[in-house]
Order: structure tokens, then C-alpha cells, then sequence
């Protein structure tokens, strides 16, 4: 079985299209960081550095990459056409635009055609791509599927604790603390 | 000015991401056949052959090609990424795919970012395609400003004959013919 | 590294919500046969078996499953429900129901809240729910690496020839044969 | 006839995926205070606490609570996981979430399959969810239909009042007090 | 405790705008025979027979029926019409129309403001309607909660019964049969 | 006050996009028809005759026509630009087109800017398009009033008969003879 | 010809369904004052006061009303169901709620089923609805005709008045200024 | 070849239906500023110019215009009005207005019938319209063509220079310049 403490090079790759896109997707680094998964992070643009983008992806895997994260907003075609060029399992977010609420981006990464699939999260949700990056390394590196088990109980033991609170002191009180 | 009768090379390129498409899309062919337009039409997939999609779009100006118009359904990504690559003017046409009416690929086709314009028509709408076409040729090559003058006059003609049988033996009876 | 076909039990497991999700599901069964990839595939229905919903989840990763696909319709909470019980990386996949053309099934599994990630694919695309196990697993599994390579050159050869088709005999002709 | 007065333990319970919809739900409690019927309210997340969630809606019946109310948003699995355990009523709140306006709350509660219905309201409207928790126990308690038919009354005479206000003073004066 | 076996009246109204709403909406009748719940089912429609409407909700209660479900399509105003005159719980069944799949009678009827909740089910589930119907009625008759398991118990042992036979037989047999 | 019945010319004009529009607004006509109003009926296309529309929309007025009923599907320009032109008050009716199920008709007509309204009807719903004409013509004609009274008093009737029956024979005969 | 100006009493009833829809339906009793057209304002809530609405349905004909002017949000009823009531025509102005971004009352308004029609106007655009009302009341009162083409002068005059300055000054300048 | 730096009069013709367009509109003007393309900039209204917009579009070709962009929002009829008009490629742009999120301006732009295309670009993407008539003159026009290169090389260097610091100074830190 393989060890991830062994590997010194990026496992994960995120990318974005534009450096606006950051807000949203330093989550996904967030969770790697907390994961101890190491990983790179930068921007490639399908639209405005498509060879960029054509480089990157054909080139990800023999670096080491194992798993590519990329979110874009409106017509977001980045993580499709990574997707149409490595092999690697590509994890797709859709990050909202200023109009459509975030449906453009949702539909342009998810309804790819047989034969190329993008692993797409919710609108936004960087958080959830980096932790689905982790369970897909966690098939090959066993030791984060502890740590995974351990962010569950954590999540788990946040309600508990929370909802503990809230039957004490009730709502009125709880929701003054918000 | 120039003449387009001299052209002897392909002015547009029509491709579409697979033959599925093709029931789509023949409707351009079957306008730039009506203009005398010298034209060129294949599959090109964004996904599926991404490479073809970079050569296509990167040679298509050097090859004499003036506009591409580019037909797609679902996560529709080949009119924009050829429009990221190549400096012509590209056409769009989002096919309707199995779901959602064909909101995902007309959002997908439409929604390009700042930088990077696709020149979208209606769903499923490729002989407006063809006509767009025509028109930006129009700019360039104004013998087809007539052309489309007679074009503009031979839809009107249609309707005003229409409306005059309309008129002529009413509603009920022409809706029997209908 | 380890070795694929040494492995005697599922790796992934494919789940439905109602034998009437098969018609769609069956198509990821296909390319998990094609590239021989052990799985097993049975009907778990979150609203209408919650217990063996749990059960199936709890167990999957000690029995060996390594990726889970999971396709429901309407309202559709197997594959997050799946996902908040088990670390595995679980792939949803929207089926289409009578109403909403797929809209109600595609948002009750991409919009997971943080903490809890769904890999959701297209609607109705459980080819390639199917595929993304593949590139998955292929984390693991190098060999997979070299199928999906060959299955990337199998769809771009298929376009290629159906272009060089099209472009030799016309699309009128070749628009008859569709 | 049963008398709702000797009652001692809740007879309504109000969950909530997360105490962000608090701000909503709370609404939900409020109406039953003024209703005087018993209740409880706690945090119980369908992704983050899936035990906590089974256990909650296996012993609701057995622990005395009749209705339950159950508030998520997103891809809002709660109200409709409770009800596949439960044979309780469940009423269902969809929250709005940060993207697409609560329309994937709305039909990931909403759109049920045959055999598990959830009694959906309008989105954030926890308000109704309190008031349909009332009227499903005047079945029972019929001292709450009298409560009900005031609450009628006075919503009655609130408008009646306003309305009289706004055609005495005219809608400009009246609309600087808004 | 109340029995409803010693019941002679009918205890749930069955109401749809119009007759051709039957064919959705006799699921919801269906359910009741199968429950033994006395009920009754007509058409009142609140566009075209507004007073018979206004009668049938304020009379509703002082004839002895105990929960209304009420169908319409379009701009579906009968459920919230009725859920207005009555203090009885009023369930909604969206019923899909010609246009829209059903989003505008699903919005019509949910969107409900403060003071006036439907309980809606989803579009064209009837059945979810009567069953929801009788989960309400099993709050005071207490003998439905057995039946209301029971159903429970058959949709569990439906499903893994098909899942037993799927998994002997495999998915293409299977499927043959469907 | 003014008779109808000694108007020689037509008072509704409905005009339409296309002649595949008829087989919705034919229905328009037959209302008036019933009620005994003069009209015209014809082909009016805003984008394929744009000068037709104008000069239909400018000379309405002086040619005795008081309402203007006018249909149209996709991007549906004519009632809003009709509107644009004549002072009369103009009904439109979004006819259902090939994608989108008439939402892009129904946003095209009835999301008119300030200071030009367009009296927007229900989705190929033309017979209501009919039905409000009479309606704003009895504002001046009074003895359209008493028609549509029994124009009501006949939905209603139909709507009882329909209920005493399906009351009669019970829903499962009922069902069999629609 | 009957001439307004003699009139004593409303000819238009403005209602709405709540006070908060207020400040979006005052725009419609601007423009009633500035055609100099008696009306009446106040609130009819037909979720809240159903008899309230059916009493004012009922009796606004024989009261003199020639126009209705309804304005709702959400799960809009009031115009439908005055509609439904009366025989005079009623324009119904869908008022944005808290989500989904008027659509819910769009669709609640416009989508009425045959027999019963509501003049829908815009989100939110009361200024039409008045408008329309006018227009509706021209077809009587001939004097109103004049008004309404002074009305459409006025608009144009703006525009080009607008136009003239933005040419002059160029855009940069015209910008600051808006 | 003609050479545009000979020409004295506008070649680009942006309208917009309102001055509060302007905000958007203005984005087009300075795209083509920076490619020295001579422009025209007005308002001119569908709806409260009709005549005006008739007589634009009836003029500009003869003018010298070779390329329409329109902005307009809601019910957008300006660019399908002027493209029902010109033979010139009519560019539009859909101006989110108040409600709906831009999807009605959208929707009435894209949706074109056969016969009239508008070349349509992202909601509120007027820099795009610029770009698209730069890339539609560039046919003719093929100095243009070298400043599109230029042009493209540019995004491409920007986003190379923002990942390159992104790279060197890690994203929390660029997060903080955001």
C-alpha cells in the first residue's frame, strides 16, 4: 500500500479561470491544507489561454497529479475540456456569475456527453471539491480514509454539540448568538 | 471590393460536435447552398477529439476560412472554445439535447466571458446560423446585400400570400390544409 | 502497486432507487464490463428501505467496494444519503423523471451542502458515472490508466472516421443513413 | 374526545439541518407558542448526523410527537429521509440557500416518490409549517379549530383594518408609514 | 380513543378543477380504498364554479370531513382557495399541464403566503396525497398507524424482493422483463 | 350606449406570426364567433413584415378595430411592438414553440417595459386571448355583459353536471369514458 | 358617445393582496390620476378576506367599476379569482416575493385555464397595468384615446430628447450625470 | 483590400432601448475606442420609438453602418426589430433588468424565428458585442485581424502574470489584494 507522506510532489490540482474565481475556490486548497494533501493551485483559462489550458491538462498526469480540481462561472468549459484531455478524474465547480444565479455555470460543467465526465459539486461549494479530491485519494493512500472517518465524526460532534446548546438555552437565546 | 465569385476555397467552416447533430445543422449548409457561399462542413468534437478542435480552430484563418459556425448540445463547449482560439467570428448553435429543452446548451454557448464572444442564434435554429453568416459575408462581399435584400423580400412575399389566402378562404378551411 | 486483477470482489458498487432507474443504470454496469472492472449492482431505495440504505452504505467500504455510483430520480437523496454515511467517493447520477425534465433529480443531488460531496454527472448519463469509477479507481489501479487512454483514442477515432465519412460523401447522403 | 391541555410532552417536533436555519424556522416555534401546543426544537442534519436523523425519526412516534417539521436547504434531504423512517406526518420547510433562489430546496423536498409524501410549504415560509402543524392536530384536539378559526378572524380583521386605514388616509399618506 | 371504523361519513374530501384531472387524481382515492378510509371525490372547480367552491371548503368541516386534497393544473388556485375558507388541512397536488411540466402548478400551489399553508405533494403523486391524508387522519385514529407500517413494511419488501431477483438474474435479464 | 349589433366593420383584429400559429388562435376567432362580434383574422409577421405590422398596428385605429388580439411563439415581438405602436388596448397570446415550452414566448410578451403594456394570456391559451376581448368590448358594449354572464353560468353548469355524475356512477366508471 | 368626464364614481378598482404590495401597485393609481380617471384603492386579500374578495367581485359591476386592476405575490390568486367571480376585465400585476424572483407570481397569474382570463402585465409594473387600464376604458370614453396618443407623444419625446443630449455630450459625460 | 483607417463615418452603430442601458452599453463603445473603429452611440427605443428605430434601421446600411449592436432588457425587442429591418448583422445584447435575472432579456433576443438572426451575446456582456462587430469587420477589414491577435495575446499575458504571482506568492496572500 502506498504511503502519501512519501509523495513531495503535488497530488491535486486546482485551477481556476479567472483569479476572480479565488474567493470561492481557496476552499478546496483550505481542505487539502487541513488533509496534509499536497497540491498546487493557479490560474488557466479554457477561453483566454486555451493552450495554457490544452498544456496543463496533457501534461498533469506525468507530473504526478492524480486528481484535477477546476471551477469556472457562466459558460464554464474548464473542467469539461480538462476532462477531454487527461484521463485524470477532473472535479468540476461551478462558481455563480453575476446573473443566472449560478445556473449557467452549474449546467456548462455538468451536462458533458458519454464519454467525458466532470465530477461536479454544488454552486460554489470548493469545500466539497476538495473533500471529494481527498476521498479519491483515499482510495490509494488508506491513511486519509482515517481522516476522512475523523472529519465525519467532527461534522457529527458540531451538530451534537450545537444542537445540545440550543435544547438548553433555547431559541430565542441561540438565535440572539448568531 | 472584393468579389466572393472568385473564392474558390471554403469561406465557412460548419462543425458540429457529432453526427447527431447533423439533422441540426444541415440547415446552415442548406443556406450558404442557397447564397452560392463556398463552404466546408464536418464533426469536430470539443471532447472527444480536442486536438482536431485546437488544429481546426488555429488553421481555419489561414486556410481562408472567414466564419465558423460551430454546433453543439448539453455542456456545449466547441462554439466558445474555438471562438478562445481562433480570431474569427464564430456562430453558435445550442442543439437541443435529451434533457432540459435545450436551456443547457444555449446557456452553455451564450454565456461566454469578457473576452472571448460567441455569436449565438436561437436553439436548434442552424439556417439562422447560415444566415448569420451571409451577413457578416454581406460586410465584405456586397453582392450579397442583395442577395439578402431578396431574401428579406421572398419572406415577406411568403407571408403576405399566405395571409391573403388567409384572408380569402378563412380560418377554417385553411386550417384544414394546414 | 496493486494489481486490479487480483482482486476477486466488487469494487464499485452500483445502486438505484427503483428497478425503473435500470434502463438508465444498466449503461454504467457496460463500461465497468468493458474495462473488467468487478462490481456488483443492486436496487436501494433511500425512502422506501432507509435500513438497508444505511446498511449498504456502513458496510460498503469493509466489504471492499471502493467507489459507489448511486442514480435516483425526482427527489432524489440516495447518493447524498450514501455519501453522509460512508467516506467512500460516492457518484450521483440524475434520472429523469415524469416532470421537471430532470431538474428536480439533478438538484436534489449536486447542491450537497458542505462537508458532505456528491460526484454528480449529467442526466441520464450513467455511461459516464461508469467512466468517472474508472478514472477513480484508475488512481489506484495504474492499468485503468492505459484502458481509459485507449477508450480517449476509440471516441476520437470514431469522430475522425465519421468525419472523413461526412466529408467524402456529402451530408445529404450521409444525413439518409442516420 | 382527547384534550390537548393534559398533554405533558411535545407533541410537535421541529428539526433543522443547521442551525443557519434558525433564522427560518423559529417561525415554526412561534406559531405553536401561540397556539399553546407543546413542542420540541433541535438540530438534526440528514448529511452531517445520519444516525442522529434515523434515531430522531425512528422514536418520534414512541416518544408522543405527532407532526413533525423538518427545515433544510440545498439539496434538502431531511424532511423527506424522516419521512421514509416515520409514519408520522412530516411537513417540509425548504430554506433558501446561497444559489438559485430556493427553487433546489423547494423541489428536493417537494418531489417525492410514490409512497413517501412530505407536506411541502412555501419556501422559508416556517410560519405555514407551525400553522398546517396546527390544523393536522385540531383533527385530533378539536379545542384547536376554535383557536384556528380566531387566527382566521384576525388575520381577517388586520386586513379589514388596514384596509380601512388605507382608504381613509389614501395611499400616499399611507405608504410613508410602511 | 377514537375509532374509524364506527365512522359512517366520509372523512376526506377528494376535489379536482376539473374532470380531466381525474385520471391523476383517482391515485389519491386508490390509497384511501386501500386504507378503508371513507371519503368522497367530485369536481369543484375555482374558476368556473367559485361559489360551489366557497361552499364546499366552509361547509367542509360541519359535514365531518377531516382533511381536503385538492387537485388543479395552471394556475392552480383551488387548493389555496379552499385552504383559505377552511381551518381543515388542505392537501395540494400539483397537476401538470400542457405547458411548463408542471412548474406553474407546483408554484401556484406551494408558494403559499404567511397565514394559509397547503400541504403540497409532488407534481401528478396523488397517491402521496392520500397517503399523507391518511398519515394525518392516523394522529387521532390511532389503528391507521399499524396500517400506515404495514405499507411501510410492503414497500420495503417490495423493493428487496426485485433487489434479490435483480442480483440473482442480473441486470440484462432483468431489464428484459421490464 | 352604444349597440354592438350595428357595427358593419370588424372590432377584434387577430393577427399572428405564422400560419402554424393558427391551430392555437383559430380559437380565438370561435369565441368571438359565439359572442357575435365582427373580426378579422390575418398573418402579421413583426420580424418577416415589419412593415405590414406597422402599417396594421398605425391603421387599426382609424379602420374601426378597438382590440387587437396578437400571437406569436420564440422571441414573440409582435404584441409588444403593436403595442409599441396603436393606443388600443392589445392582447397577447405566447404560442408554444419548439424548445422551452413556451417560456421564452410567455417572457417575450408579457415583460413589457413601463408605458407600453400588453394584456398577456396563458400559453397557446388563445381562447381566453377571445375571451378577454369580449370582456373589454362589453365595457362599452353592455349587452356583451349579459352574454358573458351566461358564458359563466354554462362553465359553471358544465362543471355541476360533470359533478353529479362523476358522483353518480363513481370515479373508476367515469374514468373509463374519458 | 358617453364622455367621462360625467362620471362621478370609480371606474377602476385597485386592489391588492397585502399593504406591502403597496409600493409597487401605487404606480398604477399615478397613472389613473394622471389620465384623470376616477378610482378606487384598497386591499382585497383573498387568502386572508375570501369573502372580503368575493363581496368585492361580486358587487364592482353594479357599482359602477368597468376595470379591475389585481395585484399579488407568491401563490398569487387575487386576479384569478376575481376573475373568476366577475365578468369584467381584470388585469393582474404579478408582485416580486422573497424568492424565485417573481416567477411564482407570474405564473400564478398568467397561466389561468380557459374560460377565465387575466390581463397579466409585467413583474412588478403596475404603471402598466393603469396604462391598460386606460386603454381598456378608451374603447368607451373616446376622449381617453387622445390622452393615450399625447401619452405615447410624451414617451417618445423623451427618448429623443434623451438621445439628442447623449449625442452631444458623448457617452462618458452623459454617464457621470445618470 | 479596403483599409478602415480611410473611413470618415461611423461603421458601428450601437443603440440601446433607454439610457439606464447605458451602464451596460457603454462596455461596447470602448472596445471599439480601443481598436480605433469609428462608432455612433444613441438611444433608440422599440417600444417608445418605434418610428425612430424603424427609420435606424431602415438607414444605416446607406449610412455607411456595417454592424448593429443592440442592448436592450425584459421584453428585448430592439435587436429582433432592427434585424427584422436590416440586412446588416445585428448584434444583441441582453440587459438584465429588475426581475427574472436577465433571462427574459436573454430569451427575447436569442429565440429569433427562422429568417431573422441576432447574434447573440452574454447577459450584460455589451464588451463582447464590441469584440464580436471587431471580429465580424475584420472579414473585411484585415488590419483588425492583427490587433485581435494583440488583442487575444493580451488576455492571455494577464492571466499568465496573475498565475505566475499567484504561484510565487501563494493564495491567502493574493486572496488579501482581491
Amino acid at each position: 500500500m502506498e504511503k502519501m507522506e512519501k509523495v513531495s510532489h503535488p497530488l491535486v490540482g486546482i485551477i481556476m479561470g479567472s483569479d476572480s474565481d479565488l474567493k470561492v475556490m481557496k476552499d478546496a486548497a483550505r481542505v487539502l491544507d487541513d488533509f496534509g494533501i499536497p497540491y498546487e493551485l493557479t490560474i488557466v483559462s479554457a477561453h483566454r489561454t486555451p493552450e495554457r489550458m490544452y498544456n496543463y491538462a496533457k501534461n498533469a498526469e506525468e507530473r504526478g497529479i492524480e486528481v484535477i480540481i477546476a471551477g469556472a462561472g457562466g459558460a464554464a468549459h474548464l473542467p469539461g475540456m480538462v476532462a477531454s484531455i487527461s484521463t485524470l478524474p477532473v472535479i468540476g465547480v461551478p462558481v455563480k456569475g453575476s446573473s443566472l444565479d449560478g445556473l449557467d455555470s452549474l449546467l456548462s460543467i455538468v451536462q458533458m456527453p458519454k464519454g467525458v465526465p466532470v465530477a461536479t459539486v454544488a454552486i460554489n461549494n470548493a469545500q466539497n471539491a476538495g473533500l471529494l479530491a481527498v476521498q479519491i485519494l483515499s482510495v490509494k493512500y488508506k491513511e486519509l480514509r482515517d481522516k476522512l472517518r475523523e472529519y465525519k465524526e467532527k461534522l457529527q460532534t458540531e451538530v451534537e454539540s450545537k444542537a445540545k446548546k440550543l435544547e438548553e438555552i433555547g431559541y430565542e437565546k441561540y438565535g440572539e448568538n448568531l
